[in-house]
């Protein structure tokens, strides 16, 4: 069996953190996946393509040379090359224009998806590099508020079959370094299994405060929650998720990203996914899931395209 | 020389991380000052006493048997003994009526001083613990806003003599877990001195901003100022200290602790008043500054009002 008897490619998503390839045929549907923590932070002296090599060689004995695709962080300035970022309003398309091939030793080729960039972002332009992939798997069709959680999540607007804006959330980073070094950390006790009822209790502090307070007021409540007996310590993490999460959809609400009874789309792989869509509907909100493979789809999508283009391959 | 001979006294400042102890005249003057890191939190098996009376050994053994006074977080849950919260409206008074007074075992008396709590403030009660002090030894006479900058940043307000109500912003604690912790620890530089240019970048790119956008959404200018070539590695510490402390006096505002040209307090003992009166100005404020000793007249306001009162001592 060969990669051009059905279409092989294989899809990267390497991150700061972790590194995992996916193995998927023409249809999209996942055959096989390679999981490390050699995120791009452990890679020394540049060797991207050693640990690459590495890491998929039992791929390559098997199926021979694979064209792979990659968006995301190994494609920054911190990762093996730094691509451009598109400006928005951009699509699949302009988005495709943009991205660069490298051939590799052995024949093969990685692709590498390019960042989307908003200009017109307050204060200084925003930028996000993976997120645009998954838009793009998830499919730009419908005018949608689309939401990206992670530990800098993306609010992004699809209209008119493109994404014309964004705005970064800090929330993920924000409730990591405060439950994990803050005063919290010396209390809180992490539970089990995640308690919805602690966390919609942290959600409902922000959302029913009808005071103008920020993050920085709300907070302290875990604190004070915990002193007063109204937190245990073994509630104070996901109370904490619930209010940090919540005061990104306040704030995303007060720059007019959503009105109460809207339909928002969120779009991720892992359990941030249900995290946003319980606060979502406690904004009442309708709120609908992408598929876990949005980031898949939208390579599949983008090498699509490529491979329709003459004089890219 | 006895301590009658000139009144002398021991004011403990024993907080979670370090030790201070001063020993202060009749007047307020202070005579010699014993610091180091022994804070709460590295006390073992609760022998507090041990490790103030090895402490200060020096002092009993010159000037003999001294009273003791401490405020703040060494009568907390975590500290040598739980004081109560006076609730607000609170004066020296009603502070001074719920001291706890232990005899020491060389004859001595150490007293604490409670702390106080807000039980009109949303969500839970508020607490401060060591402020009250610092409030009672600034003077209560003038109605006026104070700041008190700190890991917990109090907002009080005073009126008629009293503490009326006060809040709590977790600046301190955000600023450091982010700058330590999050993707800024890997790429600023600390620079040599404060780059108030930074600085004020970072405090006006909160307060210029027309929309109603909140910390999660300006946090990522740090990130975004440097990736688009506005900011440089050694500038975004300063920056990122601006754009919090600006964070806190824009929820400040939001939440009517001032208007633009009122006249505001801001008292402490350390780098952050700087800080915070910078940022003051910058809000259109006029900023006033309390002695670096509050904590000490606060202390000696309150020990005065308890060797007036019969009973007590």
């Amino acid at each position: 069996m060969t990669s051009k008897d059905i279409n092989l490619r294989i899809v990267l998503d390497w991150g700061t953190t972790s590194f995992r390839a996916l193995l998927v045929d023409g249809a999209g549907a996942i055959i096989d996946r390679i999981e490390s923590e050699q995120g791009i932070q452990s890679v020394q002296d540049g060797n991207f393509i050693g640990v690459l090599q590495s890491a998929i060689a039992p791929w390559r004995q098997q199926h021979g040379v694979l064209p792979i695709y990659a968006a995301g962080m190994i494609g920054s300035r911190n990762g093996w090359i730094e691509m451009p970022y598109v400006a928005t309003p951009a699509d699949e398309n302009t988005v495709a224009a943009q991205v660069r091939t490298i051939r590799l030793p052995d024949g093969g080729t990685i692709t590498f998806i390019p960042g989307l960039t908003d200009r017109s972002a307050y204060l200084f332009a925003d930028v996000m590099r993976g997120e645009e992939t998954q838009l793009v798997g998830f499919g730009l069709s419908r005018d949608i508020t689309a939401v990206l959680p992670g530990t800098h999540a993306k609010w992004a607007r699809i209209e008119n079959s493109q994404i014309t804006r964004f705005q970064t959330f800090v929330t993920g980073e924000v409730f990591g370094t405060l439950s994990r070094y803050s005063f919290l950390a010396k209390i809180a006790k992490k539970p089990e299994a995640p308690d919805w009822t602690a966390f919609l209790r942290g959600v409902d502090a922000v959302r029913n405060d009808r005071r103008a307070a920020g993050l920085l007021t709300h907070l302290f409540a875990v604190r004070t929650g915990w002193l007063s007996g109204n937190l245990k310590p073994e509630e104070m993490s996901d109370y904490l998720s619930g209010l940090v999460v919540a005061s990104e959809f306040r704030e995303a609400k007060a720059l007019g990203w959503f009105e109460i009874g809207d339909t928002i789309a969120v779009i991720g792989d892992d359990d941030l996914v249900d995290v946003y869509r319980r606060v979502g509907e406690s904004f009442g909100l309708t709120v609908i899931l992408g598929d876990p493979d949005c980031a898949v789809q939208g390579c599949l999508a983008i090498a699509k395209i490529l491979h329709h283009t003459p004089g890219v391959s």
